[in-house]
């Protein structure tokens, strides 16, 4: 495999591009859904309160999965009017330890993909969003971080942080190409400075990443597919 | 007032040295204190108990407002063997949101202080330990960002982290200068680096911020006093 001629940099999302995350999100959510279904009426969607919670303190607590128990507190308490017991609050913010405890579960061809891009040469930066000590933690125990030249961990992916981030890496945009599962944070913004920008979609996607487009976005089915992609940019 | 002939560039912490924080997480574990306080009896320290929970959970959720608030609610179910009620639950998070919306309060003398060395020709980095979204927020709400080139939020500030930061300015460790309220996490490990650091006491200081020193390390009273400090170093 050649080396690009243009691209130089890559740029890998993380969560749910590298390795499973909303899978996690999803599963705790189910069980939230259950131990809080139990303390209302079959009318009340505890999914939709949750949603509804988490949109009102996006600006507060940023993404991550400590804001996301908070919120689930937050919610347990309003949904049920206070009838929800201590003892599943406890529950609750057990499950949020365990997300963050959980070990980090590398998406099937992500080693041999990452590999293969270091081997070629292309200088590869982790583009992140959401809590700084959570990712730092993740990518340190990911097994990737030694083929890895930075990790940039930001609190929104939009046209000025992909600008900031590739000319912190000293290349022109059509130099620099992004990997993501979500065509929002990691694909249409890049798009928009100038750079490369390919769309591995996940299984589930978090509601918020959702847009809008005309399907004309670059695709692959696997990030197996990433290196002769690459290539054939050039 | 003319530039070090050495210092080029000065980073400033900045929780409890360019604003008040500390004093709002104080507040907020005296009202913890006196609200799960009703619920255990006389010789429980309901301080050291969150104290205890915080320390670990530290390795968990990093440092911040929303681990903390995730801690309370922990140690107020722990503590009180589950006797505290949802509506106190309820409060402890409200305090956290409280704290988190709370405007950023500058220290006195710091917009003089920041002014003075932006005008000397100095490049600011502000430097910071914590949640990357709510210090991303005071950042902004600060009025500050305008006169300092870089952000650099930050899981440790250990040697490692500061020989990064001091790179990425591209600077010698020795055109380097550190101020902040921290012995332990502002000035001793930028000494080891090879850079210039000084030490500016706010008037509390966390528990896990406490280091010990032979008594010698630079100090001064107030943050005005900086930039004529900075001058006498060249």
């Amino acid at each position: 495999m050649s080396i690009s001629k243009d691209i130089r940099v890559v740029g890998l999302d993380a969560d749910d591009t590298l390795w499973h995350s909303e899978v996690y999100f999803e599963r705790t959510q189910r069980r939230f859904d259950e131990l809080v279904g139990r303390y209302v009426g079959a009318d009340v969607d505890v999914h939709a309160a949750l949603t509804a919670v988490e949109r009102r303190n996006l600006g507060r607590y940023g993404y991550g999965i400590k804001g996301f128990t908070l919120s689930m507190i937050e919610c347990a308490i309003e949904v049920t009017g206070g009838a929800i017991g201590v003892e599943e609050l406890g529950q609750v913010l057990a499950a949020g330890r365990s997300m963050l405890d959980h070990p980090v579960d590398l998406i099937d061809g992500v080693d041999d993909a990452i590999t293969a891009l270091a081997d070629a040469g292309y200088r590869l930066v982790i583009v992140t969003k959401g809590d700084l000590h959570h990712q730092e933690m993740k990518v340190m125990a990911s097994g990737l971080a030694d083929r890895v030249e930075r990790v940039e961990i930001v609190s929104e992916k939009d046209v000025a942080t992909y600008r900031r981030v590739i000319a912190s890496m000293g290349v022109a945009p059509e130099q620099f190409a992004m990997v993501g599962n979500s065509v929002k944070s990691d694909v249409l913004p890049v798009i928009e400075a100038g750079g490369h920008a390919v769309h591995i979609p996940y299984h589930i996607t978090w509601e918020a990443e959702h847009a809008d487009h005309d399907g004309t976005v670059p695709t692959l089915t696997t990030i197996r597919d990433l290196p002769t992609w690459l290539a054939a940019q050039a």
